[in-house]
């Protein structure tokens, strides 16, 4: 068979999938530093808990874990999790869904609700994974301006009445790749336009529990009255990303409708992975888990951001308060895409940000992470990448 | 928010989730023998076998399986997956990947080659979560007609000529739910069809190790010369539905672009549940462990259908020689939905065959299954059936 034969869903004639891949391929060679990746520091995954707690709850409840479950979720952990999320977002929620990953989360509300054509209004830059999982229900990706506190209320009203969004994607809290923070005056205008305009809001929070400094603000959630806000919230980064367990929460018909999706895309999240999840809830270790957690990677981001004081002039990046990103913008004539060649070349990676941004272009910017590398790691790469730009001007 | 405020995407226009939803609540009620479900038996859910495995791969490699790991598989499991795949199907593959579970297989396989309007063929009954996930993707589903050795081939070529179809979706194996298997000679010929045609089968293969009487048959894919036949497979019928592992197995374009999809569905499979699959390759347990899952499935099924010889006359069954259901026919007066309810005030469940058939209908059918029950609960529950039916005649 050739593959032109082949006659794929027209959903893939903007996706390759490709651009990051590659990068990904790179970073797994040895003795490469990796800036790249979004991945939690090994010291943040608790390999010796994860093993005692499969042991446990195989021992309690094996035959039931390892038969079928309902989609809606394994019914311990759906309790456990629904006290856990009121408790986080400070406002009761009328359904939880757990999921296979936040990602999931994304896809079946894109399938719930996203007809071809359909309008999502997204911070530009943002996540890619979802930017493509917008891409392939074949959405009006429209980008809301942004400035250091977040999408600009005014460009997102504007963009309402213009569009007639059915989906407002964001990710308020350190986002991915900016590492901006949405003000919390903004987070309420959210819901109340939301609420005003009956536009559904992806309210993607997976970063909010890694906070290095300043105050945590309220959920958009939280501020929302008539249902129309579905948090998604993620285990990867405060327990393990490998073990795929997420949750929607929000009004109870859009989880219902994500629910009969989820039958026919994995009928249900594992039961073992849930079930270890929940003894994280029930024996309430999250709380010193996160704060070990922050400990280490604020240090990083602080040394990383030091780092960045001394890049040559003309280099601005923010200076987020937590999660794993910092974004940094080069001089406009220099184009990272091109820069991550030599930089490779001496054995350090990062992610052009370009890949991130609705439109491509940008193609001056890149994306920077510090979970994932140790503190040496941090200087040496970091003065490479100093030397790369500083030659490049 | 009234939920008729909300507007959701049409591919749900033609999709409830609902009607078999309600039976399994009901089946969760103490002391109801089911008949209903596709469940494996308790003893062939190998929970202390897990547990150990667990504790082992998490020894051994365990900040690697938390970790995110690569949407194209754990790479030992690829591995040992790839090898499993060649020697079950005694013919070469190009590519395999990991899902969570089969189902997840077909819905990449959908998003990767339907557009709304694609007609799909189908077995007619047929599997309904794969029913719902093709009318998810909006596919025009098109029965092909059967007898007891399966689709008959002439009418097939008639409808690849009538239809164009871009995939042919068939459980060849001890059918779900007629039980049916395909015949060799059939199978040759559906392989030489998709090639001369250019039409993707999908060929989802989850009962094909639990045969208890006749001979194993070649897989379609064994006759596949240019790469149009996928398999789906599953560990769910063999080592546990609740971890959610199966894969697909074929064509290295369109399983890159079922690849592309996934990362953004759930970015990859859990890697504990990978590696513990891998481990029941790697120490070559399935050979065993199905001898004796077929044991007691074997003489649950032929209970069962001796229960069903002593039945009214005018009831016909399927005579499988492996898999997990029986298909009945009651006289074409009887409406099986209809009994349903007396069969659930007396505590016995099955599901009325409409529920599997593409436009309904068939309302004097319905489905039992007997890896779930015991012995007694089939002698107790058949005699009830039995004794409903003779009432109703």
């Amino acid at each position: 068979m050739k593959s032109e034969e082949i006659r794929f869903a027209h959903r893939f004639d903007q996706v390759s999938g490709s651009a990051i891949r590659e990068i990904f391929k790179v970073i797994a060679q040895p003795g490469m530093i990796s800036f790249a990746g979004g991945n939690p520091s090994p010291n943040a995954l608790p390999d010796e808990l994860v093993s005692e707690m499969a042991s446990y709850v195989l021992k309690q409840n094996g035959k039931q874990l390892l038969q079928y479950g309902a989609t809606e979720g394994y019914p311990p952990f759906v309790e456990s999790l629904k006290a856990f999320v009121q408790e986080q977002l400070n406002c009761p929620v009328s359904a939880v869904l757990p999921v296979t990953g936040s990602t999931q989360a994304m896809d079946l509300l894109c399938k719930a609700l996203i007809d071809p054509g359909d309008t999502i209004l997204v911070e530009n830059p943002s996540f890619l994974g979802n930017l493509q999982c917008m891409k392939l229900y074949q959405a009006n990706l429209v980008p809301v301006n942004s400035d250091d506190n977040g999408m600009l209320m005014d460009d997102l009203e504007a963009k309402i009445l213009q569009y007639h969004p059915k989906m407002l994607y964001t990710i308020p809290t350190f986002q991915n790749p900016s590492g901006r923070t949405l003000s919390a005056d903004r987070r309420r205008k959210v819901a109340e336009l939301a609420n005003q305009y009956h536009m559904v809001v992806a309210e993607d929070d997976p970063y909010r529990d890694l906070r290095y400094c300043g105050s945590p603000l309220p959920a958009i959630k939280s501020f929302d009255t008539d249902g129309w806000v579905m948090f998604l919230g993620s285990f990867s980064k405060i327990i393990s990303p490998g073990l795929r367990v997420g949750y929607i929460a929000g009004d109870h018909g859009i989880i219902r409708k994500c629910t009969v999706g989820k039958q026919s895309t994995d009928v249900h999240t594992a039961n073992l992975n849930q079930a270890i999840v929940d003894q994280f809830l029930r024996r309430n270790l999250l709380p010193d888990h996160i704060r070990s957690i922050c400990a280490e990677y604020g240090a990083k981001m602080r040394m990383m951001l030091d780092e960045l004081e001394s890049f040559p002039a003309g280099v601005r990046f923010t200076r987020p308060e937590g999660g794993l990103f910092i974004w940094a913008e080069l001089p406009d004539h220099l184009d990272a895409v091109k820069l991550l060649q030599s930089a490779i070349d001496r054995k350090v990676a990062y992610v052009p940000g370009t890949h991130f941004c609705v439109d491509g272009g940008n193609l001056n910017t890149i994306r920077l992470n510090f979970s994932n590398s140790t503190e040496e790691q941090i200087r040496t790469g970091m003065s490479v990448l100093r030397e790369i730009i500083s030659a490049a001007l």
